[in-house]
């Protein structure tokens, strides 16, 4: 690649579990447009659950296809500092991803066609120095994605690997029974709307087109109706809608579904169809 | 419009009940960019109240006098998915502004000189597909901003409509008698500052020129000093005084007004002249 | 300077107790792109501890190395509204500081070489009207970093000062004995690690090479663990460790050290050695 002549930076797409109070996002990005001036730099979040390495996975696939095509840094890293791997990954889409080798990527890779082109982060030229053993987001991620969106080598951050030596994520399945649905919650947003690892499939599997359903939390039963959006129940009421990503969810219209459960990302959440003798 | 050379993309400024917790205000930046390339993006901010709608037109018609010219879009859409409009909306200024129609838009646009043009968002070509029943910033209101902010014609975006015709919003009057004064708390800020709905001129008309006045908040009172800035007064002291948007406020000089008065959005405040007696 | 040929803007950090639930920063934003178009603008913090002026002055000098070379504005700014003074500072390295004269710049500008040319911002033709007695984020400093950024000429914001006049910051020292340190919490970050001032060399001056310390707090006493990174003590438990901006700090593996030890900026940790005989 002819460097003397690079063309206009890539846009860079930041989602960790840095939080907005500290100063770990806005230093990133500053590392960011610092090596690759002129970048756009877009926070998708960093308000992941801290050290929820599934939760980052699901919300990196799910918002990818909104995103335009550039470097994908993301950092939700529990092993920070241990012996596990840096990346930056190339999906067959084109699009490139930064990030720790902890399954983090894995369900974005999946939906950008897979990846087909790996280099382990570990070029001393291409870090900040000192290495600080907590925060690579800073000292090895954030110039790695600026590395590429500037326009340059990506080979240049470290070897080469084989994409098949990636860690992999396992997500937490449905047990789906004739009498029940046992799902997991991955998400409670802003609103206190709960998402689940469910699909309207599985849950139109279980329910048909009955209206009405039973949610079971911790010995406590509640109806809930199928909707499409909160205002179609009344206010204060519960209704199982597909969320903008295509989970099912729970939500009360103008109210906290998470917070009348006290439901949490990592709880379960049992659905039963209405009994028909009610 | 010849649209195969378009001027540089208008600023976008955003103003939402999204919080910054989950990815939809990321995600709604990421629409716009991908479709606005350049265009320069402006949290204003994504703390609304979730769902007030009274809270979210007021910041909007407060700060917009400090926007560059451009697309203030603006979400707080407690009727996401129902038959509530969407809206593109010129300003006699030039201003284009993008929201629901719910009367969010309302105090801003009259405050940019009324509303000269409005187009429904109702393009099928100009949505993200498939449209999501709940989270219409993403599928049509940021597509919409990015097509105005890139120089496309803004009626390619739906039907016209009779600005007569948009959603007003009515503000909270203070009950003003000749002994004292009940006024809406619209807003609570991070310092615990407490923003009334009343003017400075109608709060001196009850206690002229007199230098403190009392508050009664649930039965409690409280004295509190008129004066223009927290230092004015002791560490620990209420002060009522006119905030950076022409509120009349209330404050703890280094402390928490909002939690001293067990106060927030929606509540009410009454105040009155020291008796002369006292 | 020609003022007809002006160079691309320069990049603005920003560093405030603002928060992000209201529109503080959104509008200092705003001001900053609407007076300097196309600067880029990176949000460093808005976090700070409001009112802390302490840990304003650390994040600032901490993060300074890692910002782009343009303006840096700072504010936080308990005296707002009084006699106290706005500046903008060039340091010895070429940056420009912008804030209140209360000792938040002095850490960051000591690190940039030391203040070479300050001016107090009284110009009443780059300031907002009406300026506000508590907004001078708003009305004072961000339309000056604008200006500077923009590649104005800074003496036309104010009238010369000498930068010995400037008002320093005294930073709490550890108290250090034979038997123990009493070290200051000056920071509490999202993950509930808790930073000290208190370096790596002084504690290992009183724990020489023992793997582990003892803490106290409040008549409680706890063992933690001296290492590199988080995950080099099993889950739950507490380490210390250099943080990545060089301050010895305090963390739980996969927990919040914050919150088991109840410490909050302001407070003191003691450290002293595990006893020989133990």
């Amino acid at each position: 690649m002819n460097e003397s002549r690079l063309p206009a930076p890539l846009p860079v797409t930041m989602l960790t579990d840095f939080g907005l109070v500290d100063d770990f996002a806005g230093v990133c990005h500053a590392v960011i447009v610092a090596r690759a001036p002129g970048a756009q730099v877009v926070h998708v979040t960093h308000g992941i659950t801290p050290q929820s390495v599934l939760q980052g996975a699901l919300v990196l696939r799910n918002t990818l296809p909104y995103l335009p095509v550039g470097v994908h840094m993301a950092v939700v890293d529990p092993g920070v500092g241990t012996e596990r791997r840096g990346l930056a990954v190339r999906a067959a889409d084109g699009r490139w991803f930064v990030g720790p080798d902890n399954g983090l990527l894995g369900p974005a890779l999946d939906a950008a066609g897979g990846a087909v082109h790996a280099v382990v982060l570990e070029s001393e030229e291409h870090r900040l120095h000192p290495v600080s053993a907590t925060f690579h987001g800073r000292d090895v991620f954030a110039p790695a994605a600026a590395h590429i969106a500037a326009g340059h080598d990506p080979r240049q951050l470290g070897s080469e690997v084989d994409p098949a030596t990636l860690v992999g994520l396992d997500l937490p399945r449905p047990v789906v029974t004739e009498a029940f649905i046992e799902a997991t919650v991955w998400n409670v947003d802003r609103f206190g709307n709960v998402a689940l690892l469910l699909t309207s499939a599985e849950l139109r599997g279980l329910v048909a087109d009955q209206p009405i359903a039973e949610l079971v939390v911790r010995n406590s039963r509640y109806f809930a109706t199928l909707a499409t959006t909160f205002a179609h129940v009344r206010v204060g009421e519960l209704l199982l809608y597909e969320d903008p990503y295509g989970s099912v969810a729970v939500a009360v219209n103008q109210g906290d579904a998470a917070d009348m459960l006290r439901m949490r990302p990592g709880g379960k959440l049992v659905i039963a169809p209405v009994a028909r003798s009610a």
